[in-house]
């Protein structure tokens, strides 16, 4: 069995990228990176090459070769079982995919305008109404969430779920957005996973800044 | 066992309602259907009342209210594997999935252009070219699983993947865009299946025309 291969960009600014490979490395899961950097004039054309959608995360698989994020969970989740990856219980498992989901297709003001960057400094900047909403329906998200299944992570143990919100919670972070103190505890406990730190010592020592992803 | 509600939106225009339906509908799952309708000048409140994300399709199973199209899929597709909602085989699941999530997260040139509209009168319109590189990158996607998986349908038999993409055959149909011969071979199995004639029927029957709507 050949060790598989996540493909990912800048580890400052690639939110996308970030998604799969916190999941993958909290629960465990052996994989060799690979990083094709993005900072390139027209696009990086190793990506081009390489990605059928011309987009970073991709999993390479044995022959398979699989585009999305959330794609990519779902496929070491069901290879894995034990992984945890998936909540044990089906009924979380829906609502985890649910969110996992809402996350992938929606937010678009917020994903917009507050691009992840791990190495900024917090401050707060000027925002539409369209972004406080999103901050608002992710606050609600959350609330619930961690209220229901008990925490400490959105589903009880830490899930898919909260891998697909982790650029999430560096924007409000790092954007310095005004959260309930549910909110903050939920990130205070997500910035301090061991993934989550070594993502972010990887980030810092990155010495590419793309300019048109710093707000 | 109570019986699965589906919420969904007007027939001739909800395009993330479309998805579930036609999913569960082929698959010959049983489930009560219930219409919310669009037209109302500020949002119909009955749907902002019941939706979490403020946003249809719906799934309520038991206690368990679903949003997202895909997560509703998914749900199902677990709850029954005899279904073949996902491919049997984990490769070919993989692969739907990574499809269901590129529909699901991305083509927003083409989606915001133009809109699912089931009764449309096919007719080209003037689109921008970010409207045809979605459409060029659907038909590569579309004739590279139609190969690979040997048809009909685009992982071999139907799947979650067509179910996704059901409301960008109506697109790629009624704004009659120019297409490859094995593409429009995919789009007239998908129009002839019993659930999509069904659906169709229904949005033909319906009144209500959303101006918005209308390109
Ligand atoms: N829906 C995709 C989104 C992937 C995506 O947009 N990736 C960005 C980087 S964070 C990318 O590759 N952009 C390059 C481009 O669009 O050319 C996923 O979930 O993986
Ligand atoms: N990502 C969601 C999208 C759902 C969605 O946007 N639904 C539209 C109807 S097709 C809606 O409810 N719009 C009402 C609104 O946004 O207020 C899904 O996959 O279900």
């Amino acid at each position: 069995m050949s060790r598989m291969k996540l493909y990912i960009g800048n580890k400052n600014y690639s939110s996308w990228s970030f998604r799969p490979w916190i999941g993958l490395r909290q629960a465990k899961i052996d994989f060799e990176e690979v990083q094709l950097w993005f900072d390139f004039p027209a696009g990086n054309p190793e990506i081009k090459a390489l990605s059928p959608s011309g987009k970073l995360p991709l999993l390479e698989d044995g022959d398979l070769l699989i585009p999305e994020s959330l794609a990519i969970l779902d496929h070491v989740a069901r290879k894995f079982p034990q992984s945890g990856l998936w909540p044990a219980d089906p009924l979380w498992h829906s609502r985890a995919m649910a969110m996992a989901c809402e996350m992938a297709a929606g937010f678009h003001a917020l994903r917009g305008t507050c691009h992840m960057n791990i190495r900024r400094v917090p401050s707060k900047i000027e925002v539409a109404d369209a972004v406080l909403s999103d901050v608002a329906r992710i606050e609600t998200l959350w609330a619930r969430s961690l209220a229901e299944s008990g925490g400490p992570f959105l589903c009880g143990d830490f899930s898919i779920a909260d891998a697909m919100f982790a650029p999430v919670v560096n924007r409000l972070d790092v954007y310095a957005f005004d959260v309930a103190d549910t909110t903050r505890g939920y990130m205070d406990r997500m910035k301090a996973l061991a993934a989550w730190q070594e993502w972010e010592t990887a980030s810092r020592a990155e010495t590419a800044v793309i300019a048109e992803e710093e707000v």
